[in-house]
């Protein structure tokens, strides 16, 4: 099987989780008793803690561990727009988006700076959106459809210098343990993933400036620091640590690596079938394509049938077949339907993306060649 | 080791977890894509569902996956209580607390109901607190500090009988999977926790009567049927889903067999230096006791060093030494101090239990005699 859905989960990184199942096999004890099997698994979430830490982020950071990306951005956003209006994008995964919905019943604002064709945030729309009263802007580090890297350093300074005192946040997920990066200071809130880097769904984190005052979602024993209440999900915040682990320290040799498998998967493709939507200065780790006149649900699935897994889109809104990203960045209705992502991860190799290549020309032959009778 | 601290968190149950592990290694897809892996895990989690609902609910209950009881607990409390007042007990978890402690910043007041000398709540003051404004009442089934049983079927319906329009809640975390028990007709909201029977921190689940419909606290892609978005915890509910299948067929004898453990370890316990706290009629799982004069997290890092594990109160409040359960059942502050909580399992023996009981005079022999030094 040659999984290329990497973008909606990885397969679990297998010496990442038995690692970390060893570990709470024997210390299962719960993190919040005052004994010393409790205390060793408070440590080793606090390990676990600090090396997510250090690999993106500065002093000036702490960590919360989560239930996952989702949980995540609605803490960040739920707690940080407090008042007036909040901006992001037309470009973000549904659970930013939703939260942003949400935020209108509370009576915050809500606006939506449009996308350009290759998928980035139109700066300088998304700038004009703000103004005194935007106590939060939001924008993806890479758009989990279209695969655009967004630059939150130097957008985030913008904000910062248009309104000093405006949360900066930014849903990390598709970039966090992929892009070489780390977190400038103004960027005040960050969103990850345990089960896009080969850790466990179930499992995810915000990376906050220790200077900014969040509020909590989940009330309870007090947990994370009061942040975030309910005994901690031990195995999958060790499972999270030990596939960072294996991640980081090749972020960029990876990176380089699957950047060309992707240019090689693009240049096999059958241009008379497959229109490249993602951009070449987009995250290595995704290549959107359309099949003009086509359903990319249906090829979906013959793919599968061959032994090649791809997607149609981001998977967390895939009741909605149709991608509001990709249609903000002005693909035609004519491609809309026919969208497959193909999303990559550090073990996908060489012989892997050819042969999807075939596959997926062989299908979209099949597929015109059955629509044409 | 002999681990008597199950009401903090249990061994995870090897089988359940190597089953859950299995399935997920090879069926790792995410369940909301729409090729046939993702179907398959999307379904494995309905099979999951299915049995967990039929272990204690009819066909008139929906259950939602969570991260967890306190999450659970969140959901429930935050959604259904929305105006007004809403009433609970001097028993509750610290989940459920802060939650009426938050409901106070959103405009709903909150109400505490006494607690009788045995630990359950004071059925007719919880009765006199409510009103035609309350909401919400929630009760727990079990007390995790106390081990009382409240009888919720009755207390559920006088609180219809007195108000038909208010949503009944109970906490049944160290109830499920260890009190036979049917969910009755009045109880519209029942949270459960995986780690409490063999399952892995970070998986919970809501009961609810699917007539009442609930607000969502986490926005997204609108997994759990819009009520709890975000990448289902696949691993966590199938090992949610496997420890049920071990603990459901054995209930009722595994429940009479932990109370005759019970009875054996009070009776083994030295009266002079141990008063008995929680009553016959609570749980089997739970014994509560106190060393008069005695520090219980003095005595419970001595039986740690024997070999016995034993907590000294909800380990998910351990933070505030002092039991508020136990303090509103009008326990003097000569005991209280003193708690020890003792928490059985299924897989607890005759044996460990006289251990632990020798070992338990033993330190307080010691304590009491460094002391009077």
């Amino acid at each position: 099987m040659i999984y290329l859905d990497n973008a909606a989960t990885t397969k679990p990184n297998n010496r990442a989780l038995s690692a970390a199942i060893a570990y709470a096999a024997e210390y299962f004890y719960n993190p919040s008793t005052r004994y010393a099997g409790g205390f060793e698994v408070s440590a080793a979430i606090e390990r676990a803690r600090e090396y997510l830490l250090s690999s993106v982020a500065g002093e000036k950071y702490a960590l919360t561990f989560t239930s996952g990306g989702t949980e995540s951005d609605n803490l960040a956003i739920l707690s940080a727009a407090r008042r007036g209006n909040a901006v992001t994008t037309m470009g973000e995964h549904a659970a930013v988006e939703r939260c942003f919905s949400e935020l209108k019943q509370r009576g915050v604002e809500p606006r939506f700076a449009p996308l350009l064709p290759d998928g980035r945030v139109d700066g300088a729309a998304l700038l004009a959106l703000m103004d005194e009263k935007t106590s939060l802007v939001s924008v993806c580090h890479v758009g989990s459809e279209t695969g655009a890297v967004n630059d939150i350093a130097a957008i985030s300074k913008a904000v910062k210098q248009k309104n000093p005192r405006c949360v900066f946040m930014s849903d990390g997920v598709q970039a966090f343990g992929k892009l070489p990066f780390r977190l400038p200071d103004t960027v005040d809130l960050y969103t990850v993933s345990a089960h896009k880097i080969g850790g466990l769904k179930g499992t995810g984190a915000l990376f906050r400036k220790k200077s900014l005052a969040l509020g909590a979602q989940i009330f309870g024993g007090g947990q994370e620091g009061g942040l975030r209440s309910g005994t901690e999900n031990v195995l999958g915040i060790l499972a999270f640590y030990e596939a960072a682990k294996d991640v980081f320290p090749t972020l960029e040799t990876d990176a380089a690596r699957v950047k060309s498998l992707r240019e090689q998967l693009i240049s096999a493709l059958d241009g008379e079938f497959y229109t490249r939507l993602s951009a070449e200065s987009g995250t290595p780790y995704v290549l959107t394509v359309a099949a003009r006149g086509m359903r990319g649900e249906v090829l979906m699935r013959m793919l599968w049938d061959r032994g090649v897994v791809v997607g149609t889109g981001s998977a967390c809104s895939s009741k909605h077949p149709r991608s509001r990203a990709l249609a903000a960045c002005g693909i035609g209705e004519d491609l809309l339907d026919g969208v497959l992502r193909l999303s990559f991860s550090r073990e996908t190799t060489d012989e892997e993306v050819l042969i999807a290549a075939r596959e997926m020309n062989g299908c979209a032959r099949e597929f015109s060649q059955a629509t044409a009778r």
